[in-house]
């Protein structure tokens, strides 16, 4: 919220209003009585709504590196990573503050991109700009809020899941990690034909009406974002809600066809299994509400992939029918 | 929010929510429904508020040096600062979210002595840690979100001053930087004796209790928290509410008289024109009000320092009666 002294700084802040203002601009409908330019944002929630506050961190040299991504991918990457566990809670994107550090010499191309991409999913979820707080730094560091809603007391927690619940995922998992493979591979991200692969380490879309419909129809007990890998989420889940999960190999979504024939077999199962950066949903649904979960929602797969178990173990059932326990070999930050 | 893999991830979000437990825990009379653990914090807002968010960077090398600044201080100091934002609004801070990136060498000794800060700092604003993200970094950054609330449509933005309103400042300005002078040259803040003037610069209070008093008595036409030095933060008021202003140089309170002997009397005065860091609130009051202001408000001292006019410059009257121009000369982080 704060607007500083020099013409470097205040042309930023500047800059970041005027992108806000053609893009997704704050509006009474979002919420936000007061953005840019005072010292806090202020919002109005909507009466019998709870709000939904999110942080994540987007790091140079952590999530994403200045030479490989493409100024605009790092601008919607970051915001639509924030909604996705908006999402994960059944939650409402309303509108989202950015804290950027950037060292001068991005203050012009760089932030130009930067902010065409943000404004651009900020379009996409319908959330406006609402404030922000700027500052040098030798690395760009991105911190991105995202304010939502959802009706009082009907956010899917994490620990919700109950023995003998079925184990839903959304999308097709492993895409994200296979464009990031292959963008190694070719190390121009930016350059070259858009290939759909890396469209999907580069755009994720975070499954906000998938999020809302679950939470509308009371079908998930539980919830989260896949956002380091099934394998390391899905424990997650189990450990808040206190229980274990069987899952099936055979049943698993990975890549889509038509990107299968660049990877092995094994690199395809990894990846789903392992692979992060997806922003998929992993849900739970009870075993007599399965049948009201749709093979396809609005264009996106759902998939039944196993079962929650009281006995507190990840396990994967192979085609063999061999059970062997899954470890949780996604992402880490440390 | 998230909580990744590894022993070392886990364990720094588990001393977290430890830290957050023994001090200032989430209630459902803070508003957090959801904390640490979930994708996203839940919050209950209160019917007829309004929702105040701020966000405010703390970086290591930019704000705070490790070798300098105790941990404990850059604990309490990071929150109360992103606090004052919200005491600047008039708003009452009800929870925070944590952003931390760090070391895995912070992960032991620096990181209780930061929770430690962070959690005193909690419980003095009585504002719960609800959630955050962590992630690893070669030095460490910090980005506070807190959330408040304020009864609706009555937040004090910087936008209302009008010519004629009074302006007054709490507290005393520049002893803030005086204690960061004299850490310079002692090199050392963490070790010998206690300074109160080291404690301006390491242990700002918000001002919560007086931005809300002000609110309550419908009395500040216009308020920010000088955090960059009077002279920037005045003139950033003024461009908001297109006015300028003339203050009395004979009236600005600097640092108090058990501080004055270790400093000239000019940079007695150049600290509280453009010492920053100080957190004390400026505020305009309509004419009409000014006799409503106390002289003290619970042993914080409010002066009132000129007036604004419609005449679009920052004066400053100096004891000669000469006025000349006030160049906004505080703290840039650009």
């Amino acid at each position: 919220m704060e607007g500083k002294r020099t013409i470097s700084e205040e042309s930023i802040v500047r800059e970041i209003a005027r992108a806000a203002r053609t893009s997704g601009r704050p509006t009474r409908k979002s919420g936000v009585e007061v953005s840019i330019g005072d010292d806090a944002a202020i919002w109005r929630p909507k009466k019998g709504f709870d709000t939904v506050l999110t942080t994540d961190w987007f790091l140079e040299g952590t999530h994403f590196w200045r030479d490989w991504h493409p100024a605009e991918a790092v601008g919607w990457k970051c915001l639509m990573r924030a909604a996705s566990d908006v999402a994960a809670m059944g939650g409402d994107p309303r509108c989202f503050v950015l804290s950027l550090a950037l060292p001068a010499s991005c203050a012009g191309t760089w932030l130009n991109g930067f902010l065409q991409g943000l404004m651009k999913a900020a379009r996409r979820l319908k959330c406006p700009l609402a404030g922000g707080d700027t500052t040098r730094n030798d690395r760009v560091l991105i911190n991105i809020n995202v304010l939502g809603e959802v009706r009082s007391g009907r956010a899917v927690r994490r620990n919700g899941a109950r023995p003998g619940d079925r184990i839903f995922v959304s999308g097709r998992l492993g895409e994200a990690e296979l464009g990031l493979k292959m963008a190694r591979l070719l190390r121009k991200v930016g350059g070259g034909p858009r290939s759909p692969l890396l469209s999907k380490h580069l755009r994720p879309e975070a499954r906000i009406e998938l999020g809302k419909w679950l939470v509308t129809n009371r079908l998930a007990t539980a919830m989260m974002d896949i956002s380091d890998g099934l394998s390391s989420d899905l424990k997650r889940m189990c450990i808040a809600s206190q229980v274990g999960a069987e899952i099936k190999l055979a049943r698993i979504p990975v890549a889509a066809v038509q990107f299968r024939a660049k990877f092995s077999p094994l690199e395809l199962t990894q990846t789903a299994l392992h692979g992060g950066d997806d922003y998929e949903l992993l849900f739970c649904v009870a075993d007599r509400d399965r049948k009201r979960v749709p093979k396809v929602f609005r264009g996106v797969r759902l998939t039944e992939i196993g079962r929650i178990r009281k006995q507190r173990a990840i396990k994967l059932a192979e085609g063999s029918g061999k059970i062997v326990p899954l470890p949780p070999l996604g992402w880490d930050s440390f």
